[in-house]
């Protein structure tokens, strides 16, 4: 079973180094995933329209030019991906988070949720919807790790 | 064209007279739509779950109970949808709204979201996966009446 | 909303009257629901394919026959409904009934399985890919209730 | 024709080597497959929802987070299979054996059933939804060497 | 139950009245069933293209016309079919017969098949996608006796 | 076969009156025809976006607003369509004709295509996706007679 | 483009050299082609199911496991492939062979079939459905090198 | 993320480099791309029926034929591809650029639309369903440069 490469789609939060250890913790464990993401460049995220297609007077179009062009990322590393992982954050709505779970979702693609105790209730309709809720990146790379090599942490 | 029936589900805030104003803005311009919506009555939809199945010790299994019902009529009559309306209000998280949107997208429904223009940047991902981002129900109607019977807003 | 028809397909166990407890709760309720389910007549059931095409020497094409004949009604049935109610009983290994459930949950469907508390670990699986798991007919009757109606059960 | 890889799922009864045998004898005919499967080390299975993200209280939401974290692996790997085997021992009821089988089924994947002559009847809708239903490892690896190189068994 | 109206496409032969005898058999039964079918006049059916869209002078283009024209009833009400029913009689070479059944399979539309046991062989494989197997029309009005009304011929 | 309702979708050309003479024909010759259609006044349709939500100050923007509102009617007919009919016509580009076309073959809908014999190098491969070329609203509405009524005009 | 390995399916009749002549033909192009088909040994396959499975004592039900074992490889391979080549010998009933065709037309697979004009006029629905008509191997490579290649034989 | 390769296919007009640009651009950028297209060379593309099958009397079963052979090509590179750029040139009709436009956006594939501004209202529906409008090749590598790699043009 080792050959197969499990594509894991990193969604949601692009403020804290989330991504980076849950990337850490699957070498370490010597799993093999491929993972994705969002461009997290926040501000080049936010000119991916203006900065590759040219300047828009008004921001509502400007916002629309860059998740359009942030949308071919998104939405094909999702296509693709066997499971979606998505990170909710204290700071920020993260709308585009919860968009891309209900895509996820409707994809047939299994969904593990990243986020503290306080956001359940707000989530609840998310979490639902994905096979696990992790509080931490820890979390999430022992999901991996059963998931792929069928190991439980050592406790 | 007057027989058929478009079928429109208003998914999102639920603090808000938004829908009684599209169904009778919709009413009175004659449309032939057929509106279905989540439970709106708050306390009804937290209660959904632990109401219809049993009491659960814990909140987390609370609202997952809940939400799971909830969830068996909200993507029953997203499926059942020729278009899906999703509003954002300014309160709340309402990230079950941009999951609705996502699951739409997924599936190929036409979406109409509604918000006001501070929301913009925030909503971006989700606006760019919409056909068209109204403002109040009046447009959604105007939209409506357009989109069914082929006529503008008389000015 | 009164308009819209529920088509709910009740699947599983066919020695018990819980398929008559859900329909005479619903029609008491007054819901619009249109039940469907296989044929519940177990010896009918079984000469399904003998009955209608003539005999078979071995019981393994006998019954690999009537699974034919009964397929076309329950898939076409599953495939045509709105929601997918599952129950299985204390007796028979009902694989037909989990099989069902996979198929239900491969077309999108949303599940509600109905079971005893003690066989709870030997279907955490089929439970998991339902919205809700009910102990008895009456909870069934109040998950249909609320999710076609928006009704708690008064208490 | 040497280079395709199949990709073959072994669903089912973890409580016998079946699984070893059909490896040893797809390796010794020289046929090029890559065999997928779920987690089959029982207690690390039952304890993959809790020894991951944490205990639970109730042994029903134990339950249900382990078959969540499960669910990620085998569906994934069902998804991504060619061909679904799926066996049935004696002992246990197996309703995820045949929950898989359903969901292998709409998905269009091939399935080969696997099991003892009694359970023939209780497995008919199961064994008729499947391309073959072989009683031992042995006829499995003579069915694969048979589709994926041509050759039947010397006799 | 009443009122579910089953829709039966009736494919293959047309030189019989084999249609007669299923459509005057179910209406006898009582049964709730809509039947379509190809157009079954001969003449008219080859004159399909040429007959509306204008003569062709080559053989090929002819009949390439005509299929087409032909393929916008067929396909639309295959599509639309419940169950599809495939007559193969012994004459002719019935490619189209055997096609429509193929596309129904990949469907996922359940097949009744129905010929004479000296065709079984060179039928084997139709037959195995189908989920019956009958020898005549009475045969096929018993399948849809039970199939919809759950009641076995008296015997 | 008198009770099916055909739905019809006349996508392309909008200055002309070949919709209102399939119509008329379709009509005159008792066919169970609904016909649906875009918004065919054509300023209407270019202030689609621009008279239900508001002005833009960019003509590029006020094209995309105006697209979007459209596409929520062409797309939800063409999808609820059992055949698109998409005229060519002599003047103007019409892209948007030949990307209805794209789109209803994509979605498995049968495609007749009406235009001249100039314009016939040019639509190549738009009339290869179709399963009839016709030259005039009369041969539509023959071919319409013989697909749902299996009559050819009397000579 | 050197890269892409195109898979083509080479269904249909077993009783002659056509395969080989298109290998051999895509060969001395040099094209990047992974030809795949169904068991071509008659024998073997007609025994397919009884020689991995074990003896039938009827007719019929050798068939049908036989059908069932050649349906998990022929399946397979038709929904892996890029493009399915159809060939109709003037021998036999081929019913198979058409049955594939329909199929792969519903799965959206481009086909190929090949036959002689003496077969037009039976094989019209087919070929209609077809994207090309060949009538021998050597026009099939010649489709082959323009569609992979871009090149046209030299005259 | 280097490992991915990205597959992209370039639609539309085929009389200028602009095709050739966006490959030079993208492999300076050191861009994991492979890039697919129609066959471009014109009187290739024209022959491409006739020049493999045979030649044919009438113009419009020639350009049949060869429109024919040219979709087995692009079809299979559409269904193949990540992202679909179509480029629309001032000379020409180029219904078949928007033909593949209306098949990428229904197969769910993302969509660049390449064209000067003054095609903007002609092509506006087009462009709605495009996730971005470049106006030259150089733009077109921006968008793929800030997709792939993240990384938006230094300026």
């Amino acid at each position: 079973m080792g050959e197969r490469i499990w594509k894991v789609y990193l969604a949601g939060e692009i403020h804290s180094d989330w991504r980076e250890r849950i990337e850490a913790g699957a070498r370490e464990a010597g799993l093999p995933v491929e993972f994705t993401a969002p461009v997290t460049d926040h501000p080049a995220s936010d000119a991916a329209g203006t900065g590759t297609l040219g300047e828009e007077a008004e921001a509502f179009w400007r916002d629309h030019k860059g998740a359009g062009v942030n949308a071919i990322r998104t939405q094909t590393l999702i296509r693709a991906a066997d499971l979606v992982v998505v990170r909710f954050g204290v700071r920020y709505r993260q709308w585009n988070a919860a968009f891309d779970a209900g895509l996820a979702a409707a994809l047939g693609k299994p969904i593990v949720t990243v986020h503290d105790p306080d956001l359940d209730h707000a989530l609840k309709e998310v979490d639902r919807a994905a096979q696990a809720t992790a509080r931490d990146s820890e979390q999430v790379v022992d999901v991996l790790r059963y998931v792929i090599a069928g190991q439980l942490p050592r406790s």
